[in-house]
């Protein structure tokens, strides 16, 4: 079994890892930790545990913790983990970061995005991107993975077939995201009060988000040229889920068959990436590790249109995270992680 | 490996009952039939069993399919049941029948709430009622079980305990219940347009859901008295749960601590029943069989104030129908019910 | 022109009440305090004021603003009001609190329900409670106007004229009440959180809310018996609007068509209480002064259900005090006030 | 006072229509036809009109109505309206229809989009574009008026400016756009049944929907280029509102404060369009006939990002209808159109 323990299990991406982790054939969760609700039992915060991890928070030990475990995720809000994760925690165990702090290789990028200081510098180098379909032969010997934003993994995974296959220019890509509320995570905000953001949508920080560079590096790093564009997030009124809308522009004509063998090249042997001929939507997703992807191409214009659809706190956090995981420790990818959406 | 089919496998306790099958560790699904999209891939129907469940939608055969099955799951409308389920039927497959044929002993009281014909009265003495926590004996080597309504579940696990210990009053029992819109049936109708039962809550069938000669007949078999009860649902703008508030009257003086005694004594031993000491919600038992439970005086008037929660397509349809299975075939009842509720 | 401040502005109460005055014929709006946002504007805050109310939020100065007022609406979190309101401002201007502070006639009862300190004691006996329906005569002359609680105006108009007609008991009554989550205040809170509300019901302050007292004084009152009941609120992930479920005992074997009559004799000439044959729900309701109301008999049990629907921001606070204002100075109390529901 | 008859009462925009005339100060509602409810009281369909408007629907027959009708409101499904208007009904009464028949002004165009005939080409030349902004004076002396489709709306006010003015290329124009589940209408179909839309995301009719062809060419009217756009609208779990999130690429380098003082330009006079500085949201427009657009510069790709938001059923359909009529009339277009969103 593999020891496993959650540095932030409280927060929405530690709750959903927590339960992934509780039902893993092969996986004993050891240390569960907590800034705010440490000394109180984990099914106290989360009813839903109830009979089924009722265990107690403990304090945020990095270095003790690390002693009794396999591998460490930490789910944190950024800038925190860079301080947290040091040499000697990955010579104990190996460590799955949730959290910003390892994704952006170039420290100076991460500093005026993130608008905070780096303190893992000397690790930066270490961290694996950790997305599995593009990127899991160095993920299988990777100490420390910086596991991708909720974001990121639905645009990486939507735009990169073509990118990488040389259809679409790399400088004229436009994203608009729609994602459910629990993206904005469990903390009181006058943005995610309930009759704030029921029964609206909004746009919010507008060519501000901080995915952006996230998704810029590693398209960039897949199709081996410079890639800008512009990113859009939008708040839905729904808890889980983000829809990607992508709108590509061809370099050269196109049919729509060979758009869909493009994807079919590349995601045809994932397990986690289902091709679509209609459009998806986030609810066939939800409480999945599966992102669903479909492409079209508007006639009249010439431009392309491509949809990816994840559960944001799945895919997009906690479930990659496992599957990661899974990688990490030669487990088949998909162990544990091949539970069907719960509809209605 | 048990062989099991569904008749009627595209509404919406049919898709909760593909899911929870599909990922049975000792069943293999047979055969999946639907009239309305006979010859269609399910996963083309419920796109989240993509890669999941592949297979074509077959015309209802109940005698043909009864052959190569060990157990048939009915989800049909009533009145069709008692039709389908036949002697012959009855000597291939044991039967599950998820609708309300075969729950009223009465039926002279059946056709008067159903305001329809019942063509199975020779097989009703036959039929035993789904509830395992309080009829697992008899369900072991039931052929037929009538597995219990959404509504009935709940308000029956939430005020028996009280009844069969002579705590309350039999014929002083208000149930005020709220269902998710899923309890309605993936059928189209004006009320669950999304915009019409959206930002509202109303009640509906006041004094007259076919659920409460259900309850009143199982409570007064459990308790050896007569049961009368006032049985309000409402419809709540959300897609699964079911709350039951049920307001009682104790024939004696007994503290809050003598009422959770009670509900220990019936139901610490229950696996898929969890007592709680503050109110409970749906949101808990989301996706799970797990009806949850809590208990209140309001010392001012007397009353005793109990709660119940499920999911109303879970333990109140579907997952209750595979426990039920479970038991039938000599498994542990909790074999491939044990998921969390996927929170948030 | 009635000079009209409202202390408390931003709160939902405040923001509603800003949005009716702003468009009433006979009110200019001569001061909106608020302690969080002072010197901003609050078209800044509620950005549907934009183009409407463009004025700047003051510093709350009650004597000042009673100075410059005809009317001052106090919306604030109940222990303030009672600080604020005195012999001086009432010599001023009339006060309509929409807080709780003025609504119990008994001190004890309020500190014990309340968990604070009095500190208007003297003024108690002047405070005449704003439900026009059933007290306008009062309200005529008052200076000072006691508003009531959501839950109370819903349950109080639900279930007033059968006590006061002396069909059913009154130490014999069950409220179960359904709220939207603007109830609750904008005040943040993790229970306010969208992803915690939204997809679930739950039950709340069972047997405890505050609002339990102020209905059994007002009943009493009215019925000349001393009302005694259970009230049982519940939180729905929506906006807007409060239901009321009343389980009553009738006295004497009463038809269904009596029990309206009753109904009609009370509020046939109650310009904003609507009588239904069918089932009432809070859409009809929401954004309007409405209070929509339905009685059902179980015949089967002899039980009394009466259902009541309001928009517990509307007729719950704000409209209802406007309703006041119109009477207090002269006004027809419709007017400003007819608006129709927005559907959908 | 106008006498006024809505054709098709019934449907989501005709309900708007009749709460918004219902409550005009210069109009009388002469008749109301349905097809499906005739003979029944408004009021018994539409609760919320019970006391307000209890008048029964007739019958559909436009030549009776056209003569005790000074205008007629057509709200039917595309089609009819271009049959059911003829020379002799435009001689009796004003005709404001809000189906796409008359907004189209090449036949073929209309014809391949909308897959079916048009009975009216001798009358397309009279109809005049109802979008006030940018047409009003024709609309003051019009007797037919083509009233915009609400994608149609939003996107043309929030583009036309920066097209008219030359600062973006008029064939490189993307509007993401994001609509209510009213937008669908009260018919039956299992895209609009609350459990199959309630908590998901998605896009529908990509590169297919009908309201491209009208604003495009609407806007290319307004520029004096031939516009071509990608338009892609998605399904928000809500009830009303429309976003729009315009993607635009300026033909020269310009500031943020030019792009603003673009906007000011064409609307600061116009008492419908409300610029803000930050992102708008639909909730603030809710039930009221604003248009509110913000527009953004992403800095790094330069491109410019415009966002507009309406109530669909509102400035989206029938508000607008209203302004029209208003402006058809001589009255000031705001007349009883001047509500401020209700929220929460």
């Amino acid at each position: 079994m593999i020891k496993a323990s959650i540095i932030g299990a409280t927060g929405y991406s530690g709750v959903v890892l927590a339960g992934i982790l509780s039902s893993h054939k092969d996986v004993e969760i050891v240390s569960l930790t907590s800034q705010s609700y440490k000394g109180q039992y984990y099914s106290d915060i989360y009813k839903n545990f109830k009979g089924v991890l009722d265990i107690k928070l403990e304090e945020e030990n990095i270095d003790e913790i690390s002693k009794k475990s396999d591998v460490i995720f930490l789910a944190l809000p950024h800038g925190i983990a860079s301080k947290k994760i040091t040499q000697d925690v990955l010579k104990q165990a190996k460590v799955i970061d949730l959290g910003a702090d390892f994704r952006l290789k170039n420290i100076t990028t991460y500093q005026a995005w993130y608008n905070t200081q780096h303190f893992g510098e000397n690790l930066l180098n270490k961290a694996i991107y950790g997305l599995p379909e593009w990127n899991k032969e160095q993920i299988k010997t990777a100490c420390l993975v910086a596991n991708p934003g909720c974001y990121a993994t639905a645009s990486i995974l939507t735009v990169a077939p073509l990118l990488k296959e040389g259809v679409i220019h790399s400088d004229d890509i436009i994203i608009d995201a729609k994602s459910g509320v629990s993206g904005a995570g469990r903390g009181l905000s006058i943005d995610t009060h309930f009759c704030e953001c029921n029964e609206t949508i909004k746009a919010y920080k507008v060519a501000t988000h901080r995915h952006t560079p996230e998704i810029e590096q590693v398209l960039s790093d897949i199709s081996g040229n410079n890639v800008l564009l512009n990113f859009t997030p939008h708040l839905v009124p729904m808890n889980r889920g983000i829809l990607i809308s992508a709108y590509l522009n061809s370099k050269k004509d196109i049919s729509i068959d060979e758009l869909k063998q493009v994807y079919k090249k590349y995601y045809l042997d994932k397990p986690f990436v289902r091709l679509f001929d209609d459009v998806v939507q986030t609810r066939w997703t939800k409480g999945t590790n599966y992102c669903d992807i479909s492409v079209f191409k508007d006639e009249r214009t010439g431009r392309i249109i491509a949809f990816g659809a994840i559960d944001n706190l799945y895919k997009g956090a906690s479930g990659q995270a496992v599957q990661n995981m899974n990688i990490m420790f030669g487990l088949d990818e998909k162990t544990s992680l091949q539970n069907t959406a719960v509809f209605p």
